[in-house]
């Protein structure tokens, strides 16, 4: 069995928004940055994948945050992958503590692998000894990601897919799906943080010159967002609960 | 008389783009934290001179890359202030090296003191006694930001300023109209990191809710670019020469 394992961070000057908070997007940024290293640490990553030509994909994320760090304070992630439950799904947890170690964030998310080849996910069984005492049989901090249906926006943007959107594959890095929502959130949502809970679903890769539409719902304290892609097929919908 | 004073940093995933390389745009903005963080530690920052209703403005910026660091690669910026030669004009230098001490990039930043109420430049001789023994009398390590003008546009861009473009005033984020350019410029001439000048010149402050224009010109090796506010009046313009 492995350990829960700690990464520390600051909120560098780059990372808040004009409230002088993390945003959402650079704590999102940082969750799937320590997923990233702590996978290599462990021998588990996707360049370890890469050798069978399949890898790590991003399929659905939780996040909750009773707070967003200001600027220059120092925070840590605690990170740990569950011992797998599902046919096709990992899971791995997050627990972000402040520098006194008072939690202020929980997430949890939802992995596959895919072969590139057979553009499929591919069953975790035939991955399962790399994971040779690699899990930590710990309990999620916080519910799973639920689903997110049934969006009938209100409002909608347009968002032309650039060079400062794009990731090494030239897809949408997945981050800047919470930046396009967050910018057709009403901005008074942002004036007063407050604690929320993000659920979002990852469901197509959209492409560099892609002309998608972000596509945005308030029902109650729910805002809603789905964003479509250049075929009008739905890549993302997510949902933030503002509590 | 002050030394030159050095800041470290590392190349996080989030600063990288699509070829793992720290964008111009990550660079000119740690080149940026590292003015604020030196000119706190030396009591010679916006929050000294808000006690007099002024700040620090950015007004032009000159930046050279022999590289773009590539991600997870450490790396520091030297900085320091030169003796004021101009009567509203303060310069910043900068050194960017590798781990191993090789310089791979330098910038030249100059600064104007503004005071709010008047809306007006203030003379650095008004605020001279803060700057008793923080100048360093070495040379620029490039030359000095040259001016941008006579830009005629073949392409353009439309850009609705949204929430994760503002700063703290609610005004655009000085490194966003370097994303702006950027995303306007050929993906062509950034899928090949290659030795780079920018000049950059910052006119007039944009406002949450503005819909700018992005003009670009190729004029042999310079990509040209102004950004027009809502009102069509020019407010920042730049210059990359490729090398």
């Amino acid at each position: 069995m492995a350990e829960k394992t700690n990464y520390n961070f600051s909120v560098a000057p780059e990372k808040v928004d004009f409230m002088l908070h993390a945003t959402i997007e650079s704590l999102c940024s940082d969750i799937l940055n320590v997923a990233g290293v702590d996978a290599k640490h462990k021998g588990i990553s996707a360049d370890v994948l890469m050798q069978q030509n399949r890898s790590w994909v991003l399929s659905r994320l939780s996040v909750e945050l009773d707070r967003q760090p200001k600027q220059y304070e120092e925070y840590g992630i605690l990170t740990w992958v569950n011992p797998h439950t599902s046919r096709l799904i990992s899971t791995r947890n997050f627990e972000l503590s402040d520098s006194e170690g008072k939690q202020f964030g929980r997430a949890v998310s939802q992995w596959c692998v895919i072969d590139f080849e057979k553009r499929m996910p591919v069953s975790l069984e035939e991955v399962e000894h790399l994971f040779t005492d690699k899990f930590c049989d710990a309990p999620s901090p916080c519910e799973a990601p639920r689903k997110v249906r049934g969006i009938e926006p209100s409002v909608t943007r347009k968002h032309e897919v650039r060079y400062s959107d794009i990731d090494f594959n030239r897809h949408v890095n997945t981050m800047r799906y919470i930046r396009m929502m967050l910018n057709t959130l009403p901005i008074e949502y942002l004036t007063e943080p407050r604690p929320l809970r993000l659920d979002i679903h990852f469901a197509k890769e959209c492409r560099l010159g892609e002309v998608l539409t972000i596509g945005y719902e308030q029902r109650e304290n729910l805002s809603l967002f789905e964003i479509r892609n250049g075929e009008d097929a739905v890549a993302c919908t997510a949902a933030i609960e503002w509590k």
